[in-house]
């Protein structure tokens, strides 16, 4: 197995994403072929120690930055690294592609590279989420589709549901819609028509409206939104939590605070662990779903720890093959579907 | 001045309600009316000493319950505690209404006790959040509009900044539009729209797309969504909150567990104020805007301590006299959002 890694991808490339390739290579013994401009990812490679490691460096002089339209940042650059890192996959010389990159670049180069599966309406992006239960939650959409109907919806439901079951080991995924309020007439129009298509779908286990406070606390394996709403959540999380990290920061300044912070560092490791346990960089990316192939998109700020387990989860997905899952259990979704609306 | 409380709205009325109006009768030396079953809210009063505070019962024998249609009850029990509490505002028998109740209930029977500010097309629910800069930002719609177009999020903005600037005294507040992104050609057609229009506003500092991980940042005084989206995003925070909670506190069990409890209890203290400043119970509750007069709703699940926050909210807005403003500024919003669909 061998894993396609965007060498340019995200705030702090190509330092993160090479360190981050080769402590994978090195502690993971995953294969990684490094995508972007070759002089420039071979010195990053030659800030670190790699004998032995089965590290590849794979051309692509250009990159689509963060600010660029997609659309038309993947007609210029056709050499860009997300989008070599895709070929990699569609001609089988890789296995699944990682990028910290730019999200709508990813999802478009998916498509150009790799396709939809096909019935797919809307590729999503998943995010797996801890909870306070025993197993994490995937939320999706989280970005690719800012306007869903109904089934596109359905069809996140069933591909979350895949990826739980397979690659998580949730036995029978539980699936929610996030909604303003779990009781009736609560929702906008989009909620209530999901509810009801769900309801009616074949293998899928509704459970109903989720809010959002419940997102981390394990009452669904799966929640669906459109990709506007599921951006908004994700990033409200990371949002408080920088913003609690920086209060408690606040408050252990001075000399009084490091004297604590002496006394206090055994709790001090614990708290930290808690955190880390919804930081985004230690969940290692969101699984893009719904392509003909694995691609996992990490936070725009990885550091070198989020590339790594980035990587450890591409390699996970591939491992379960959960896209011909995906492929074998669509028809008969789509088919309640139809008949639903015909 | 006088605060009407529905003492029989929340999770833990009549208890908390009325525990949290004497607290702010006692330590705020608010004058209260408790609005509720007599015979009840008395039975309660019992159980307080509250020789020499300034508080009051006015009876209202029906309940409008959290499960309930709020259009549907408001037409059945027209002696709710909810609709007799803004009955008093509106015959100039109190000031302000502060309820824990049924948000949606507490919306109609403000609309049919008060009504709107003339030239309001939706009155909004606003919530007041800390952030890790000086001063609160103001993000509405929380809830009572799931669907919305850009000339409702005008007026919120409108709303939001007189809130901002006469009770929160920010000089020029700044207004955000929540978004997915602060990149060009992110957001969905509301976002892009409400941005166009507010661009072109009178009496509003526009600092553009604010995406969610920023709510807390003090990067906008003032954020505008529909109420679907705010309810999702202020919903999120909580969740995630009580999560990080429920894992600190998971890690600190056992005699291990104990014993660092004890050196760290000063860390604890620390850490526990840090939560509190992201905790909506020590917020006081969310400004019902674009109503003809002042109402605060508090979290469903407030204890004593929020009530008494809510009250003291209340009687800050009394005092600040935004609604007066809100109404002189808002002729001249109107007109520019007539000009424009012209």
């Amino acid at each position: 197995m061998k894993i396609a890694v965007d060498a340019m991808g995200g705030d702090h490339a190509p330092e993160a994403v090479v360190a981050g390739a080769v402590a994978a290579a090195r502690e993971l013994h995953t294969q990684v072929v490094l995508v972007g401009p070759q002089a420039e990812v071979h010195s990053q490679l030659a800030r670190h120690r790699i004998d032995g490691l089965t590290l590849e460096v794979s051309d692509a002089p250009e990159v689509i930055q963060m600010h660029e339209s997609p659309g038309m940042a993947l007609r210029k650059k056709r050499r860009a690294s997300i989008v070599v890192a895709m070929e990699l996959v569609r001609d089988g010389r890789a296995d699944a592609v990682v990028s910290a990159g730019h999200t709508g670049a990813a999802m478009g180069a998916a498509l150009l590279g790799v396709g939809r599966i096909s019935g797919v309406d809307r590729p999503a992006i998943a995010a797996v989420l801890p909870t306070t239960g025993k197993t994490p939650v995937i939320l999706l959409d989280v970005g690719a589709n800012v306007d869903c109907k109904p089934h596109h919806l359905q069809q996140f439901a069933l591909m979350g549901t895949v990826y739980s079951n397979r690659v998580l080991g949730v036995a029978a995924p539980r699936v929610g819609v996030l909604s303003n309020g779990t009781e009736e007439g609560k929702g906008n129009d989009l909620t209530a028509a999901t509810t009801e298509l769900l309801r009616a779908s074949p293998g899928l286990t509704l459970v109903g409206n989720v809010e959002a406070r419940d997102i981390f606390s394990g009452v669904a394996d799966v929640i669906v939104c459109d990709g506007f709403v599921g951006n908004i959540a994700l990033k409200v999380g990371e949002g408080l939590s920088l913003a609690i990290r920086s209060i408690v920061k606040g408050e252990l300044v001075g000399w009084r605070g490091r004297l604590l912070k002496l006394y206090v560092a055994p709790l001090v490791g614990k708290v930290r662990r808690a955190y880390r346990r919804i930081d985004y960089r230690e969940y290692g990316g969101a699984p893009l779903l719904g392509i003909n192939g694995v691609c996992i998109i990490a936070h725009g700020s990885s550091n070198a720890r989020a590339i790594r387990n980035a990587i450890r989860a591409a390699a996970e997905a591939v491992s379960h093959n959960f896209v011909q899952e995906i492929r074998s259990q669509l028809p008969a979704l789509n088919a309640a579907a139809a008949a639903r609306s015909t």
